[in-house]
């Protein structure tokens, strides 16, 4: 075969990499009951226990929500179970700034108050805004990857719970993501197609 | 080819319907932002609102606990985005029978009182019992498909909220399934190992 | 920013955790040919043959089936591969006992004999229970998740095949998981609607 | 903002598919116990039985393994429960011809006979043949995708019983797939690297 | 059973929904070899084929990337194939403003020119930038969710092509998403934390 | 319970390994932003960046695709995120010889050049080929695990890029998995149904 042979030869070393190694690979399937408790950890009814949100104390000055996380970082038992949570406190006035969840949906039940929600889809060119004035026991839907925000317009105290389809959504805060780590101010400038200074002024209030 | 190749079509027409016809076939993936909502329902922020929790009143006697679902069916924006809840009323004394969720993994948190829970594993021969008291805040996480209940022994009503891995995740309530079917008497006297006496007596309160 | 950025820390430091670490993690895509076998055995045609089912001998007493599973537990080669199987071999008279498999769905295939199967769907308030009598060559499936039995009427010896849908579909046994892990008394004759008597004389066979 | 406007709206408009129509979009989780029947077919204990591997006749004369497909397409109830099944019956002497499954995973458990098998690998740049002589009630896994084969070299016909980890894994029929579809003789010709003689030799028996 | 039972049927009437109807219900396999075509449109080769991309001009005007998706609503075949691509015309100083695409994964590739791009995570309370400057045939990943951005800072038109992990990975504008859509100015100034005056200069660039 | 017991306990003894260990098992979800680099790799922008298509020479003789592969085990940030890329470069007269990617769709787009490719479907007991010439710029798409091939019938180089819906969708090439691995002479005279003379013609060319 020879000359014909090499170049079959290169050829196919190139592709041999698909199925050599792959230290990275792993069963997509849930395969037992639950992820085994880390070393140290007994297996009893208190590896399934979440008390991570007792006694959140609502932080009633400031500008921002508190959000208490009970995903599989502080759960490990939720691990390969796809639902997380999160306790959500706003004092009066507060907001939970434009975020996304890149990886998992989000369902927001009003413990106690009214908050007031928006959410904005993908449509182009125009997004389209949805607001929602949510009391005492509402649920609003955030699906997945878009942008959502809250507000408390009221002068009490609202609590919220958040469920996601995901053991770990991940949050993308977008005030700090745009302006708080040091984009080109070119690629700002031009994206936000306003001036360096106004860029300036956001970026200070992020760092 | 003549013999040999009808032999080979009527072994392959066999297999002809593997790629024909598929009208049950769909894309596993998400791919658009949300359902859109049903002919005749508005695309607004309503859309992504459920009120069905609204207004719960606990039916403060009765052995059963109250669950109101809030899952696909109730709530159309949900389709297809992996996730939905539920809201669990438990009158002083009551409880949620032995059950599972064939498609899904619940995370149960406490809104007020206190609540006792058990959750079996699938250890054989003797499968595993877990159980704890919960209190206020407290979240529970019962495994997919795994039995679970939840006993209400406090002398005060009990809130929670359920939330799911799944838009839909069913329900098997198993005194039910078991005893209020007319299962053949003989696969429950064997299975139970208890006289047809003793599983007349279950039967009789399931019909 | 000061105290409005004091804030906004401890607000997302509450969210740090949902990016920084996931000892968890795993890629859900099969990114391989097979699982490689465990340090020490060879890869050969051996890995990917299955010999437990060799000289399955039927227990011709007794009231209950007999189970040889060939999931990826005796079976590694499988791993990730989303299929396993079993081997039943059920005495005259025998049963196999209510249960269900959390992960995964069933087909039951005859290899010899007749063989009554029942399967109870989730629907309420009244689940519906379905029936067969099956003979030699038939298959009945068992969705995932839902509560199903079988007898052996006959004066014959049953052999059956299952195949599902998980290389470990896992096994809820329902008399020991209600009746022999010791669940609150309480929980279950308010369940079962009956009295401690009843209870007692089910749990009395399942310890 | 004028000029730059109309550039980004065009630039916009090129993206504004993304989200407005999908009419192929589905949820990818199951949501239900099982697939209802087509119209006109009754929900009972009929509809989750397949009677079709009754009576097969081995056809004990011919070079060719006869397949009996119970997948989606024969066994509606199976719809979206990632299980089927096939009956394979080897007349003494027949070939299963080199072959893939797209969309799963095998398992091949021998009812009667004795079956060799084969399997190849994807490591490049040569791969890797695993081979295995199968008695009674061995099980062989074929992972998905990769090429398989078996012959019968014994006198006695084989049955085998196979499971698939899909509904409708597919097949491809290696011999009628290269050489049985006309496909140009300088792609085979190349490909091959044989004379068009030999390849014209081949395209002879699949047509 | 009476009262107790009507206390359950009421409990379970609110579950009932979980199994009885289900029109988003959807089998999350491929089980076909591709989707079929539109009614009218032949099966044949040009069904598998996109020529979108064909003869685009770059609009070398102007401060914003032009971008040609070829996704699963320009070319139905991808459906369900989870693959999907485009072209990105940057003329010289254009850039493509930061974006999350909700439902997928991107490469890309620069077919000719160089390009610096920059990919910023969710690392909590101090998200990470990464930044390169990519050449000819480099290819940068844009993990699933997660915000990017580009800018042609050379003077030459810049060419590339990305791939997606879904056929229709959606588009989250930032600049239009946040400031385009009349966000309730209360939550922007609190957001990012600047006064009305700079959300004013920001929105009317956007309107 | 006695004898019954120690039934019982044997048929559950064979069930035990269900649940109890599970070295396989992984977590379904992507549930962090990306994989971190392997130890001693910076995780910086390089890490998020492949050079390996840069000054791919083609090899301007012999009859064969020179082929690329941008998979997971080449960048590892790729890891968990769907998505992959290969450089086909096709000298004149060259082919890229049938074959199939077990885990992925690819689809090809052309950079420059005129190419002809082809794609059998899995349609029985006749597949269907599905041709194509591509010029500059087109798309065409092979759907997962179908057998494909293409061919420069010009007089100047092609050079195309190929995305997958894997990480590493693997390559079964047909020719060498075929005739180069010593599959029994039986098996491929009966399965091609022709002389043991061709098939060493085909062997030789590929050992």
């Amino acid at each position: 075969m020879g000359f014909l042979y090499s170049t079959a030869v290169s050829t196919l070393l190139c592709l041999a990499a698909f199925a050599v190694f792959s230290s990275h690979a792993a069963d997509p399937e849930e395969i037992r009951d639950f992820a085994p408790p880390p070393a140290g950890t007994p297996l009893d009814g208190n590896y399934f226990t979440s008390t991570r949100l007792r006694n959140i104390r609502p932080v009633n000055q400031g500008a921002f929500v508190n959000v208490t996380a009970v995903n599989v970082n502080f759960f490990p038992a939720l691990s390969g179970l796809g639902v997380s949570n999160a306790l959500l406190v706003y004092p009066p006035g507060s907001v939970n700034v434009p975020h996304t969840h890149p990886r998992g949906t989000e369902t927001l039940f009003i413990i106690e108050g009214t908050l007031e929600v928006g959410l904005i889809d993908t449509t182009a060119p125009v997004p389209v805004l949805f607001t929602q004035i949510l009391q005492k026991d509402d649920i609003f839907v955030f699906p997945r990857g878009l942008v959502h925000f809250q507000i408390n317009k009221s002068q009490k105290t609202v609590r919220a719970y958040a469920s996601f389809s995901s053991t770990n959504p991940g949050l993308v805060s977008l005030p700090r993501t745009l302006f708080g780590v040091n984009v080109d101010i070119d690629v700002l400038t031009k994206s936000f197609q306003v001036s360096p200074y106004v860029i300036r002024a956001l970026s200070a209030r992020q760092s």
